[in-house]
């Protein structure tokens, strides 16, 4: 882990970013991590900063998206960033209880719909040509 | 597929009250596979009809939680069937291309984290302690 | 694909080993797409055929095992050739609606467990040591 | 988590019901952590009483499939405690080193089918059409 | 999906540039899907340009990584796509086959390194602490 | 596990071809969980050996497409085990960095195609039959 003090001016610059869109001197080990790869950390970061800013879909909506991504993949150090970043962001621990129901009850449903090889209905099909 | 002329009682019941919940006379091939199996018919349309009702989050965004998990598991049936229903719902192609964009960006970054083994920061954890 | 007609004296020994071994001249696409690297289909072939023997599993818990692995990951090639195998070998329709119930039930607690990221308890590291 | 004597009543009387059907005074961390949301500790624990009860398959394959599932999800928390589950229930550790050997398999093979593009054989669909 | 012909300037400016930089007038459905979501289609263009091009790693080297997370997820248009272009940059029938090879193995000593739950060894840690 | 010390004659001998091939008295903890399987010991360390040999790809790119898959599927152990030999195979910190870029893309684009549910296009097909 590259750590703020041993960074080289490029990846400073980066962290330093970080700090002030987040408020918070805190920089956690994950870009830390990336610190070691100049060009991963600050694609990453840039990608991380324009997605997950609020759009059509505010910031709680976006951390709670990513942590059903997080849960379905069993990425610990996932969860563990983006539930602090979810809470702070006012995900209350019922919407994390509701959240991890959808989660749960999607990769159910997924498994008996691939289980059962369901076959697509032509309504959807249907219904696909007219929006996309 | 079990269609709705040929449903035992049991099954008939549960269509009815799919029918009659979803307010259309559409029953999708998902429902139709289980037919076969009324215990898990039952169970798995109990479930759905009482985790993806509105509750502290609303009925549009369950709907995007579980098209996160869908395209992440690369569930095509999945993905028809519930973009379907987020359409219906509210989601718009503006929602949709962020939710797709922050389904994309967490399957990056979870792989990120687990290809340079990033230890959990002790500050998570304590927040982890206070909430939980 | 590989036909048998097309095959090299390598390939047509394997694929005359899988006609033996399942007393049927239908070779399925699997092992014809295989036939284009000889050391992968007598090495992936070798595989099947002894971890699928029966041992101290019987033939359809084995295939069983086989679907539940598929579903999971999603892919349609091996629910269509293995549930094919599950059914020649006894699986009937009773047993291969249990088998996805525990298939979704499983996929839906595994995504629980690791989003509210519960801790092993003490009580099964302690069993672990006892029988490992 | 919540311990049983913190409990709200509701919990309590889920809690109770987990003790009596396992007949065993131990509560793992599993149902603790979803101490936290009644309605997802209620809907979880039905499904998992009502589909690992003995049936079709016996209890023991059923705790097989479940950790043939948690194995390819890399769910850590589940292997520990089904696993628990399965030897109590009659797994060996033969069955157990066959059963790690199909999923084993599977993953591998599930990976060459896509990897390979196989297309389903027209003697599967048609076996389907047949079952189904 | 987005055609040249109906494409806004902002799009047709990242078609401009794929064109460009991949020498054909050839634009994969892909990207025309991602038509709709122009900040998806540039920051997405823009990491696969910036990735995807030769470094410490050969072009033909990154598509077969590509590949192999590819089958691993059961992507098949992911698959089509970049086998595709593994191909065109000098991926032989032999190379693909050593790679589907290593993918399988690669899936399934996975899958058994979670079954048996084995711990990560003091060496493998130290190793670590010496390179990051 | 089972150390060398307490290993069967039948898992002795594979012990020691794992030292001999890998010119290290080593044998990691992966191998000694597989002990209690001589059958899976035997067959998982015959793959291993036969594939990641160097052939038509080196031993380092071998090495790499296994990191790439297992970070995919969040294997602690796996990256642990394989960035060592990746390492001692001559991978480097600029290496690394890149095969984690492409994985992060692949696992990133793949959840995109799939949740834009991008049909595969002719000309991907085409190439297809020509080359298989």
């Amino acid at each position: 882990m590259v750590e703020y003090a041993d960074a080289s001016p490029e990846v400073r610059e980066i962290y330093d970013d970080i700090r002030a869109t987040r408020k918070t001197d805190f920089i956690n080990n994950f870009w830390k991590a990336l610190g070691h790869h100049p060009a991963t950390l600050r694609r990453t970061w840039e990608s991380v900063k324009e997605i997950m800013a609020p759009g059509a879909l505010d910031a709680v909506t976006k951390e709670m998206i990513y942590l059903a991504v997080s849960a379905t993949n069993q990425c610990g150090y996932c969860m563990a960033s983006h539930s602090a970043s979810a809470r702070k962001k006012g995900m209350t621990e019922e919407m994390f209880g509701e959240l991890m129901a959808v989660v749960g009850l999607a990769n159910h449903t997924n498994a008996l719909a691939m289980g059962h090889r369901v076959e697509i209905d032509a309504e959807f099909k249907a219904a696909e040509f007219k929006t996309a």
